[in-house]
């Protein structure tokens, strides 16, 4: 079989489409955000993607039917402005060279689209809760910096310092050294330790300002909402037992 | 060499035949169902299908002889119902390309007989011993669900939860997607702790219904009898050796 | 690059040439038989083989040359008898497509000199010393088992048990499914614990048996009584040392 | 995509170039030296190299700039004597199969500029700290050992005992048996435990002699120098630590 295998459903003929690509990773802030404008924006799907990169496996949804794992390409026509593709997937391609050929893949099928702007969604790990997660940015050229700082994007020197792993990173890379596609990278700020909406409430909102998108993010600010009291639960589960113990500890 | 090559032994017509894919898994539930029915049907052998994708190993039979370890499609002509190809091997492709390189293939030489219809065979893991195991089912299409209900399999919703890895569920996935088959998977019950003969004899029981096979599976029933011996004697040693601790407890 | 890649210094025309395969394995045991044999026999080097499924190393000789990591086939003329081409080198395919690719390729190089029978050499892992290392086998067709026996070769039911991983396995069945080469392995008894001479021995001795070749073996004798001194040595110095350990104990 | 795929920026005309190889390795030695001559000879760059074989990263600059992991080329003409080729990267091929494919495609893309001559530097990791690191060295052919010897290489007996593992082995090894190349390992002593600019100097100051060139290595006088205090420092805090427990030893 081919390595990556393409169902393409539509033929839509789009106008400067900007790509922004949105699969699991850190989070999941990218997935979230990519899905909620999916559904906000009622896009249409263009292709499903199907690899041997990605794991060897089907889902089965609530009547019992399978779904074979995929990343999807779906699109929006705007009047006027950027028309709008967005990729979003069960998975990342699984090893190194997954990670390069879906990504090149997804490339070239844009090319035929005429994009020549790709937002890649990712998270950025702090490693503990966040109460209002910024939105860190990388660019491929530095004309791009400042329409990024307008909409809310920072900056940080030297942050990630690891540089971006992963599809978010190599699809700008590739995008930039061998299709000529400019491009950024966004990624809210998430503790890491659970799929986060939050995060991904920022990073919808600098997409609302970048794109001039009208995207009502009441659903994401209730999910935030529902998950902020989740964690604080927990953390006060947490402070009253470390108080149990301290208060056992003077009876000791 | 080709990653996969078919040594193909007949070129039989046959007539709208099902495929049934019976590789090794989980408490070899699918491989058990299928050998039997091999063996039961007195099945003739169409095809090898040897693989890069498949460990590097000759088994040595009861006369010295070395076997390369493959992938085997068996076949039978029905006079007034759908023939049969049957899918059966040593292993399963052992890396995640292969799982999709081995299942395409299958797919692709199972078109030659104008297979459209295919039921993969499988275990589903309960993690304890299970008096009378059921068979779970999934399907590529809902208009399956009825003809399988009637024939015994059950759709408990969210089972199996993580959905189905391996050839099971993609040759399911993949015929769906790429070959516009339609399928489903029977996962016959098992604590998945050994090979599985009761499990697979309640998929066996399936199958019949489905296809209207002429199978005794009274050997079956007779290696499950076995199996529950076995198993019975190992549970009392257990239910002993914990008395016995209890005992010296009292003394100790 | 291509995959494997190989160097053939020579185009002799061989007479229904004999493979032997003598890959580095448990106990090294074939490598050893098969360097002996070249060494003994002053064969000459038809061919390198380089290969991405070998390690990426050089080592380096007493003159500070690298030398490639690599395969090599050695062959020579007989005037009444069958030819010879034995198969040597650093390392066996590492990866399970390298087992199966670098088989394949030397399948077919050995064709391109009308090989039609293979002998595949290797250890057969005892876990202890053994006095007299018996030679097991395991052959393609039935037919050839009485000449084997004949040469000292014997055959007990069920050894090896899971049957022959790596190349002196695949060899034979890449050989027997898809050239129609007939063949046999010979597997000499080892420890398994260090590179064994004495096992060797014995395979050479099969050998010249089967092959009617002169080849005199005191040298591996030699080398397989030191190696005897070397391990009754080490077996006297565990014996005092638990001696040591019980004359303590009485005083203790 | 294709595995490898190179950016090539200029096409010059070179004089019989001589190509040397310094990706990161044991003590970063090789990319120290490789990348101290790109910059002191203020070379010019050739060609990028991107390829699936290297982890699927970007690197953020402090621009917030992307750039994708790579190997990158530079050239340098001179006047009258060899000219020079330096590969210098962020990784090497990060797997067995990476290893072969990148050295080779980087020899194939040396030979249409008539390189014969390969130079690959790397570390050779002692363990401990050395005042004086010598360079060792291992050869394509034993006729340029002369050469290497009055150039300040050292050629111990049996070091390195297990050969050169990775893109300085295999370039060799590659160039000598598929390129009709010839050249030499340079490899510099290092603890091994860091970067190491120590065993680069060395490294560099064999270069200088072996290719005649002007290079001003103070920069890494001063820069082994400011290691070497911090080497010290961290060894007489151990030491200090070592006589405060002795100290304590005696009081307690």
């Amino acid at each position: 079989m081919e390595r990556i295998i393409v169902n393409q459903y539509k033929k839509p003929k789009l106008n400067n489409p900007v790509l922004i690509g949105g699969l699991p990773g850190i989070g999941n802030v990218g997935k979230i955000a990519a899905e909620y404008l999916i559904e906000k924006l009622k896009m249409e799907k263009l292709a499903d993607v199907f690899s041997q990169y990605l794991p060897p496996q089907v889902f089965i949804d609530d009547n019992s039917v399978v779904k074979l794992v995929r990343n999807s390409l779906y699109y929006k026509k705007f009047p006027k402005k950027n028309d709008l593709l967005v990729l979003v997937g069960d998975f990342q391609g699984t090893t190194q060279e997954g990670q390069y050929e879906m990504s090149y893949f997804i490339l070239e099928l844009a090319k035929t689209f005429n994009v020549s702007l790709v937002y890649t969604l990712g998270g950025y790990s702090t490693g503990k809760i966040v109460e209002t997660p910024r939105v860190l940015g990388a660019v491929t050229n530095s004309e791009l910096l400042q329409n990024l700082l307008d909409s809310g994007v920072v900056f940080p020197k030297g942050e990630p310092g690891g540089g971006i792993v992963g599809s978010a990173g190599v699809m700008l890379g590739l995008g930039k050294e061998l299709f000529d596609f400019k491009g950024a990278c966004l990624m809210g700020e998430t503790s890491g330790y659970f799929a986060d909406p939050k995060g991904a409430k920022e990073v919808v909102k600098v997409l609302k300002n970048l794109l001039g998108l009208e995207v009502d993010i009441s659903d994401l600010e209730e999910r935030s909402r529902q998950i902020e009291q989740i964690t604080e639960r927990m953390q006060e589960d947490v402070q009253a037992k470390i108080q149990q113990k301290d208060d056992l500890g003077y009876f000791g």
